[in-house]
């Protein structure tokens, strides 16, 4: 079962600059994170963007949407920066019907110690094998379809509408 | 969707003892992990025992299967030593056909910073609520029906037979 | 030997707060730092302030000029943001001549996986107990003078002028 | 001013074999250590052997000696198992009168979250620059000199004798 995963930034991936005493983006952490878990998935990690999800246009989400469709994968999984990864979800719903999309990531940065992104990428890595096509979110341990989630800004997690 | 959690200990929840210098269990370190991974999934977790699994018995793993089959839930996650889980497994398989039941534990201890334990955690919580009915480990990022299960020992790994 | 802490802020302290993307003051760190190095020296921390160096003022310059002389104790450690720290230093230098004051701070905040903090910690409050009255520097395991210190920019280490 | 480190082992370098489920050693972490702490003091790192202080034999403390002697630096770092440093202290101690000589160690292996060496590391280091000629135990953030100091087995904290 071959898994294409997308990469395009996030909390997941930000690092602290020691010079300049601010958070910022270098490489995904995504194959360091797989190694830690003693993944065996075969996956092909590919950086698209690596941008805070506030960022993100709609030059960017067509990308991404692209990206999915012309993926010979049928599992998908894609890092996302949690502000606007419900909204990406909501752009890939309606189109990409035939592959199973899971959207990710984290809360905290991976290299902080209290995050939550390998929890997290085990998880989401786990609901892209096993369900059926779609496009979901796999956040808190849980997984939603794009058409039924949105991160509650007070809580900082993810619900169903 | 109810899960509950069946704690028997493991590489999983060992502890550094300062004064002996030595290994040992004390409490399981489950619901901390749930916190870290900011786990909205309704879990139940009972621990049933705390031993290396190497240290496991026939009456150990009667017990086990005894709690799976009275368990009201239909989603059970054992946390379990990796060096019997398959073992483990092929106790519960031919017995438990009614639930999805989902062992899983780590090569290092949670406490340590290189453990792929929190990594497991979420990929078995996020399999255990969408496989069908049916004995499986989750181990590696990856599910393996109880009947086509081994550990290998020499990479630590788990594998198809 | 009675040891006074004086928490200014700085990185060492900074912490993420993952409702809102972006590093912040909440408490000081030390307590939990100097428990995790199982410290047995008699401390007694007071936080002045919890700020970015690059934030301090001239007149918080002299609040923590006024708290050093009006301390009962001989031994004063400061963490403080390593911006601007060997300038507080320059500040208090050639005015608190008769206690050891030794400044500390990190790189990298604490909670990150990759903080310099807890050896910076261990060896400022090693000079602190150590060294003669004067106010020093400690940074990249070495101490130095107050009038012979700077940060460099470009490497973020500290070095004799 | 030139540092010498002596690795003989202890719990600071202690390593979790994920394929045995047991504790052993492979090479020191002293270097990495020293990059964590961004440590910018210049120690040459020699490995005399890497063995639990609990093993550790009246030949074994000879050697240590021998190599106390032997260096050409004044100032010796000498990481060590905590369970017997002060009796090597003891056999260093009225030997060794021209150079600083400072043995620490860690509660905790460095490698587990919870571990106190990079704190020990930096305070030893602190100490080894600072303390006039003499044999010292550095631990729980305090200097000891070698005729006065024991581990006390119900705490695990080193106290004054």
């Amino acid at each position: 079962m071959a898994i294409r995963v997308f990469v395009t930034g996030g909390t997941f991936d930000k690092e602290y600059d020691e010079l300049e005493g601010r958070l910022f983006f270098k490489d995904t952490h995504l194959p360091e994170m797989l190694t830690l878990g003693r993944s065996k998935v075969k996956v092909d990690v590919q950086t698209l963007m690596m941008i805070d999800s506030l960022d993100m246009t709609d030059v960017d989400r067509q990308r991404i949407l692209k990206s999915c469709l012309e993926a010979e994968e049928d599992r998908l999984l894609i890092t996302h920066g949690t502000d606007t990864m419900a909204e990406t979800a909501r752009v890939l719903g309606p189109v990409v019907r035939d592959k199973t999309v899971v959207l990710t990531g984290a809360m905290v940065p991976f290299k902080f110690g209290s995050s939550d992104g390998l929890f997290n990428l085990g998880s989401a890595l786990a609901f892209v094998q096993t369900l059926p096509p779609g496009v979901y979110v796999a956040m808190n341990g849980r997984f939603f379809p794009w058409d039924r989630v949105r991160k509650n800004r007070t809580t900082g997690e993810f619900e169903e509408t």
